[in-house]
């Protein structure tokens, strides 16, 4: 038991018309658990005699969540990235092996260790600036070795660090070459068959899929989202981010937890989705680099009640972005999101976008993983660009 | 004297066709500046017997160099960044006490100890990726007492760390409220006569203004220059950034180490930079924060040979950025300049910017102001979005 003394309460109750700061508070923490928060002159006699820390009027925001992460993969793509702006076609970066597939060949080069050691510094980025839970997707194997591999990888990640990772299985990420003839064999004998056996060893939180015209159609994502219903798994989607193909409704209509992307959102997908609570998982980081032109319909989203969610997206192609806290001023300068809607984003929202009820709020009976701002107003997390205000960062009760 | 060996270069020579990466490499350091440069094997017997640090084939850069910034500053503007986002208009804004006048008032009120401490962490996200030369503008005291703090502030930071701190004497950044009916007088008894005051207790080392419809006139800035002139300091403008008003040509016409912004350059002030080898400074944050559509004429300026820099522009208003690595990212991503630009635009030509010829470059004979990067490619200083792979800062020689 200890008393985290002094700190003001960051408001993520976005629309509440509530002050962005609250008076200083106590945080009683007990165990892994908050037990108590509340004004220090009405802390219950039971805890009187807990140690105390002051923390000097600092702000504190439970936690940040990154609930949108590819962030286990085998090389980099910093190369391609230079042929591009040095005018090379993408004819050229393809027989340079670039591409997705190139990230593909490099996670299926790379041993665990290899892949746990490359990711290693990019989660360490995340973890400097408050992050406490995040999500981890396979779909750079293609193959269910691999993609098996990235999971295992994920959960060491959340061995050798204090956060919380997330698997998610995205075998339906892409189709391999040697299954572009026969699309329904890749569904089966992979995203289905490697499904089952990564349930088994435990490495399933959540099955994701990319619905796209690139990518897979709403009738094959239904055949996953089929499969994860059978072993009770809980569903997401990439969807709408390149075209509106009704993916978000789809997802919707099977109570998944969210539909990430979304540029290309209809009217449809945003009532489906505010009908079942689904979040949209917005990723300004590739929206950034791709630069696209097209906005997520925010403002629709905002009106029809659905939870808006940010995270990184971090990946070697369209998102090699490690920091939560730019993702957070990328939705308010891009997406105009306002500076409380950004933290809910990577806090409350972001844990219901994993299904989570135990964290991203500040409150009794929840996790006690938070986090501590030198700030004076916690618009300041969106507001600067480049910059890490983080005090501290508690995962489970303890400073780490 | 000391030798750091085994360190491999990148490439700042855009457009030459050479390897990103040069072969492994040592250098030797003697006092602040370099002695020599080669392959180990051809190590002149007279450095042989200096200590020897072997960095594990690690790349090096020149020291990087912030050539534009207003990084001293009073208060900053996170709650107008928050209203704005909320809906909240110019006016509302402006009744709220919002806006560059916000920016004024606090600095004006502040105390140097302050301004010192509020801008030091600002520095420090700096100098942590590798900064080791960083401009300072006054401009948001816009009375002589206020100006001279500000850049008697920037003095101090070159003291309490190790970097080199530039100054610029920007009274003729915005006109205040009080001079609102007599611009004459404003530009008479504050830009000219503070600009003899500063200079006199050694304040400036190049003047600066900003030439645009809401600030000064290519006239009014003709008369700062031809005191700058008197007094035999170099100029630079902000130019073009909202409107062509001709200001870039204006400067070249007056040797100006540079002209910063640019956004809406036209052919005739490209064609005056190139005469005048004065440097094009990019400044992506504020094009960003703004959500510009007019992107500045990179093509053109490359074309043309002028040299291209790029700066945070680091500022509480249009570009609250303090990371010259995302700079970098958003000079590609945005601007679609190469990584060998943007590395050139933040070392070499970014020292020309600020009419320094002694560093900016791995060579013997300039300061060994240098960064040591934990990266595989130089491409990735570009690529990579929210990251620091910085593995150490040497100033003056001195490992730091
Ligand atoms: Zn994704
Ligand atoms: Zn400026």
């Amino acid at each position: 038991m200890r008393i985290l003394g002094n700190v003001r309460m960051a408001s993520i109750a976005a629309g509440s018309g509530q002050a962005p700061l609250s008076d200083p508070v106590a945080i009683v923490v007990d165990g892994p658990q908050i037990a108590w928060v509340g004004g220090a002159e009405s802390l219950p006699d039971r805890f009187a005699g807990a140690p105390r820390r002051d923390l000097g009027g600092r702000v504190v925001t439970p936690g940040l969540i990154d609930c949108h992460t590819h962030i286990v993969f085998g090389g980099d793509r910093a190369r391609e990235f230079a042929m591009r702006l040095e005018g090379a076609s993408y004819e050229d970066i393809a027989r340079a092996g670039g591409g997705i597939l190139s990230s593909v060949r490099d996670t299926r080069a790379a041993g665990e260790d290899r892949l746990l050691a490359s990711a290693l510094p990019r989660v360490d980025a995340l973890l400097a600036e408050g992050v406490t839970t995040l999500e981890i997707k396979s779909g750079y194997g293609l193959e269910i070795g691999t993609e098996l591999k990235m999971l295992r990888v994920a959960r060491r990640i959340g061995e050798v660090r204090k956060v919380t990772v997330r698997t998610t299985w995205l075998a339906a990420h892409a189709l391999p070459p040697e299954y572009a003839h026969d699309r329904a064999a890749y569904l089966r004998d992979v995203v289905i068959a490697g499904m089952d056996r990564a349930h088994v060893e435990g490495l399933i939180d959540a099955v994701d899929g990319f619905c796209e015209g690139i990518a897979f159609s709403p009738d094959e994502i239904a055949q996953v989202f089929d499969h994860a219903a059978s072993l009770g798994l809980p569903v997401k989607l990439h969807a709408e981010q390149l075209s509106d193909r009704g993916g978000a409704a789809l997802a919707a209509r099977r109570g998944a937890i969210s539909a990430d992307h979304l540029e290309y959102l209809g009217d449809d997908g945003i009532a489906a989705m505010a009908q079942s609570g689904t979040v949209a998982v917005l990723l300004p980081g590739a929206f950034y680099t791709l630069r696209e032109t097209k906005l997520p319909p925010v403002a629709a989203l905002r009106a029809a009640g659905v939870p808006m969610a940010l995270a990184t997206d971090c990946n070697p192609g369209t998102s090699p972005l490690t920091s939560i806290l730019l993702a957070m001023n990328m939705g308010a300068t891009l997406f105009r999101m306002t500076p409380l809607e950004c933290l809910a984003g990577v806090t409350a929202h972001a844990a219901r976008a994993l299904g989570l009820s135990d964290r991203g709020r500040v409150e009794p009976g929840l996790r006690a993983d938070l986090a501590i701002w030198d700030i004076g107003d916690p618009a300041e997390l969106s507001y600067r660009i480049g910059f890490n205000p983080l005090h501290a960062r508690i995962v489970g009760g303890e400073f780490v």
